[in-house]
């Protein structure tokens, strides 16, 4: 319950093309400004920011079947990859602050190039496993889980800059948390694949404390992996994190969203993370931006030890009359 | 967890004299306007919309004791419970839009001359049980449940256009979810007949899954009597649902709603839904009507499928490039 | 479950110095204004109002150290303090209605005078257990606890106005629910003293139902002592109490903050009632004030025998035709 010196890297990926909305490129910079770098020190990281990415224009991106941006996510990423192997390389918890969804794959990838096989827990509203093949939109940002699964490799066609992506990671080391909105493609792939899934029907029936649990016991029980927490701002309600592209009904509370943050944090595994999808010109109010993008830092320091019940340091005295 | 082939008969009963407040008899038509019917299909289910029922204008419908258009709620169930019965003969899950919550009388009549035997859950703020001389108010919506049960026969006094309604439910059939604004009458006819009731206490006490492992268990631990859900969209909290009549606060989230659902409809044993008290005209803004709206909307499909894990076709093939 | 003659002595404590907001010294009489005493009166309670208490004013009260109006603070609570002792000599059950939590030291000392030895549920989402000497904002209602807490009684500085203050509670006499906003140093204090807290992460994990009956199980497994319920109107969530002076995300619900009040009074150990920091000019919409103080009012009515499954009296005889 202590202050611990967990060193952190920060990597800005101020993407957007993984969708169609404008705006989630502006992620980063408003998360930063929320304050997130000093809030991290204050409860006793070391913080590095590395800056945001400069992502290389690409022209000619035409769609490749239904799928949009190809090769302007496939650099990106290719992009993203490589500082995400450079931030764990200098011995830091990597956090990507996104940009879209897509940028997933080349924080995955890059996490698993330095440090090998990894547990993955995606938190969305979404399962973000179509294929380029079944996508009913074309938009990457829902296709991230089918790239890094080993399992999907057969499915996925060839794709202009996408060559340099290896699938890294089983599909019996991944699991869902707060789903509620999953294509009938998806279903039938998750099915097909045995995905530990805890939808919201799941987190309603077993209480966020048991989900939590036995997502710990069923990742963790065997093999401790690296734990690379790939947290979609849309996991959590409209009500409290409106401002993002694709919001759904029915999400996790504050509370919830913070309790896995909590609880991961506490596995001691926690190697990576991305916060993906924080829309600033998708709030309707400078509050609903604000909600938003403090819920995002609130998850962040609930993931480097910041603890509801109060933290202090461990040399702290009591001063005396 | 797969598509099937549910049949639904819609009945709309756009029937507002059972309560005060003008914009209840719009319901149906809202409800359809949502998408209701599409997105039913969508998920697998054949939809036969009956339309909406044409009541008869009542003329003199001077109170009787102290309730009001006794006449004019009489005539309009006795419709109600003819469509219903037209809907059951033909086969489908009956779907009765409302209108006001004194149409339950007419739809659980109806349902029961189709099919005998019923069990009830009854998911509302209000218990809806006072007699025609306990109530405060004098508006049916809040007495529909003491015209049906066997239990208060004794206590009813003779109605005019009330003749017809023979009291078809026994009180161990009746199981409340929700409740937190009871009459001091109704608590006590509540406990003199023993009726289980899950109040937002319960509900706080338990958690909404196991109100639904016990409800489940005492209505169908002996005998599988088709159910009749009769959901007043009160049931909801005012945040989610305002557009309503006696909106009361502390009520269920959006996700305890449909959770609700989801148990119901993985009974297979679910033959009649009401769904009730949506009034357009109550909310203060579009975003409280559409919220309220799309609400009632998700609740059907809850009743009738749709999982927030998502759903697929038995026969889907994933396609290889 | 019925109604009960509970005998309810109301004091208004119109008093905001121990922080910096105006509007907090309002809270008795919109509390009164929102119907408090009638509808306590409705359930079966013998209310009687004490009036609200006039404070001295205190000139020259220059903080002392970093702590502000200490005089003030010191003088207002000795005049609360005979006044709780007052309404427990006239064998009522106290109400203290705030004004802000700096009350609770006169409340908690006028109730330990007339009754002795009390166990202590604060609900907050604060520890207000600053000593004089760590508390980083010199207000007073942030440090209250550690006035009347005999294990800190040793690090508490003479102060003017303080010195007819007795320590008079046991650090294992004293339960915290709803903590997520603690000072490292409170941290620290609570980790020295031993003491049980259900902050908002306890909450989560354990849910409501059993934090209260552990709760009750820590407080009275041994010895039955009379509840003193210090109720911050911030442990609930600023999104259904905004109207408090130092509001912070991710607290109880509405239906939690109940669910407190009804078994805290089902335990029949209820002695005495703070109901503090409801600030009528923090509101930023008439709205968001009336939802702030009649969940004041709800909770005040949780602690004196409103159930929410309905209550009605012992004697009720149902009317036949
Ligand atoms: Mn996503
Ligand atoms: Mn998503
Ligand atoms: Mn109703
Ligand atoms: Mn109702
Ligand atoms: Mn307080
Ligand atoms: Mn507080």
């Amino acid at each position: 319950h202590h202050h611990q010196g967990r060193s952190v890297g920060i990597i800005g990926a101020p993407f957007c093309k993984g969708q169609p909305r404008g705006g989630v490129e502006r992620g980063p910079d408003v998360i930063r400004a929320a304050g997130l770098l000093h809030k991290l020190q204050e409860q006793g990281c070391a913080v590095k920011d590395y800056g945001n990415l400069a992502f290389e224009e690409v022209v000619d991106d035409e769609p490749v079947g239904r799928v949009k941006h190809v090769r302007a996510v496939g650099s990106a990423n290719h992009r993203l990859s490589e500082a995400v192997q450079a931030v764990k390389r200098d011995g830091h918890t990597s956090v990507m602050l996104g940009g879209d969804h897509s940028l997933a794959i080349g924080s995955i990838h890059g996490h698993s190039a330095a440090v090998g096989e990894l547990s993955i827990i995606w938190v969305d509203a979404h399962a973000d496993i179509n294929t380029p093949l079944t996508s009913p939109t074309g938009n990457i940002h829902g296709q991230s889980m089918s790239y890094v699964l080993r399992e999907l490799q057969s499915k996925i066609p060839a794709l202009p800059n996408f060559s340099w992506i290896r699938p890294c990671v089983s599909a019996k080391d991944l699991v869902y948390i707060g789903l509620r909105d999953v294509d009938p493609e998806e279903h039938y792939i998750l099915k097909l694949l045995g995905v530990k899934v805890f939808s919201m029907s799941e987190v309603d029936q077993l209480g966020v404390a048991r989900v939590m649990e036995e997502t710990c016991d069923y990742l963790f029980s065997k093999v401790k992996k690296p734990i690379h927490l790939s947290y979609d701002i849309d996991a959590i309600d409209p009500s409290v994190t409106p401002a993002t592209g694709t919001p759904v009904v029915g999400g996790l509370t504050y509370r919830e969203g913070v309790y896995i943050t909590e609880q991961v944090c506490q596995t001691g595994l926690l190697s990576a993370v991305d916060m993906v999808e924080v829309n600033p010109l998708r709030g309707q109010t400078e509050e609903e931006v604000q909600s938003t993008v403090s819920t995002a830092v609130d998850l962040l320091r609930g993931c480097f030890g910041r603890l509801r019940e109060g933290n202090h340091p461990s040399d702290y005295r009591l001063p005396e009359p």
